[in-house]
């Protein structure tokens, strides 16, 4: 409560200043203290600092473009793991966003493709299934070019209602679907592990020579 | 550890991406993995808001301007406050940054000047009494033109080597001296004080040489 007290009516000294902290506040997780902080940081910097980064944020949003087969972040038309020929086409990892491409391509395990809904429905959120990439999905699903998909969304509420949403739309094409595995992560102790996730990770076991296999 | 190494040669899929969470990820408390939630961020709003954030960053640098007489921050070359007629020149509170003069001055309890010496004495981060404004202030002490000064900096080791330093060029003149009431948390810094102690520290402010008493 203080801390937003101290900004109301705050006296920034100069009209620029000020813009500048308005702008960078706007961002996600950026209050307008550590706005003031990062804008004043910049101040102390040389101006190509803030040339460089106001170029690369301008550049980002006129240049970029999304991926045709997977709506991938991309230089090219088709992004590079779309392109790549030692990919299997047939095996989809369906993800909600960038981020979790990103995260999959550096365990370097998968050797399938990706397609990104970007995002998750949610009701609360107004994002429904219109909002996400899922028709393209299925009918790469309908045209016979799936053997199997991967459902690797966040597993919340939505995700899993996202996830069957999509099931019920390509159950009739009897391709193979599977999930991530759920489990205590690598060299996570037993104890502090929740409940939901120790109690499917016992569920789900797998064969241990498989443990072994994998490492 | 985990977080760090997923990061190492991680696969943007697209340069302007990479550049903008590079340059990004530059400002201070943002590492690579915030950059690229606030890039992501940006690319999925209007091309206006990363427009307007670019544009507000580069006026910053171009535009702005700092008090010849007080180093604040300021659209003109005198700031409002040393412009200011109704406020006493010859009061000058000593502060380490613009964000302190923004603090105070949201109290509403203080009628005097101020003196920006942009940081403190820290020979750890190698700032020296030469990387500050201190002589201008010593100046200003030396042409008569000061009554009191008070010193407004953080009750850190940094600040009290700060304020000696300049005490003890200024002693001769036999001005009064001040620091404002250790009403604040020592260590605290000024700017994460409630309005009410920083405005009574202020006009219950001590002796310079009581302060010495006390540490
Ligand atoms: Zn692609
Ligand atoms: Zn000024």
């Amino acid at each position: 409560m203080y801390i937003f007290c101290t900004f109301v009516g705050m006296n920034y000294a100069s009209k620029y200043l000020e813009n500048a902290v308005n702008e960078m506040s706007q961002l996600p997780g950026i209050g307008k203290r550590t706005a003031l902080r990062l804008v004043l940081h910049l101040l102390k910097q040389p101006e190509s600092q803030t040339t460089a980064l106001a170029r690369a944020l301008v550049d980002l949003k006129t240049e970029i473009r999304f991926c045709k087969q997977c709506h991938n972040i991309s230089d090219t038309d088709i992004c590079e793991i779309c392109n790549d020929t030692q990919r299997n086409k047939k095996i989809i990892c369906i993800v909600e966003d960038v981020r979790d491409v990103m995260a999959i391509e550096n365990t370097s395990q998968y050797k399938g493709v990706y397609h990104i809904l970007g995002g998750k429905i949610s009701p609360i959120d107004g994002v429904g299934p219109g909002d996400l990439s899922i028709t393209s999905l299925v009918k790469k699903v309908e045209e016979g070019a799936v053997d199997e998909l991967i459902f690797a969304l966040s597993s919340t509420m939505e995700g899993d209602t996202t996830n069957f949403y999509i099931y019920k739309q390509i159950e009739k094409y009897n391709i193979k679907t599977s999930t991530i595995a759920r489990g205590i992560g690598v060299g996570d102790e037993l104890e502090y592990a929740d409940e939901v996730t120790l109690g499917r990770s016992i569920l789900h076991r797998v064969p241990f020579e498989n443990s072994l296999k994998v490492n």
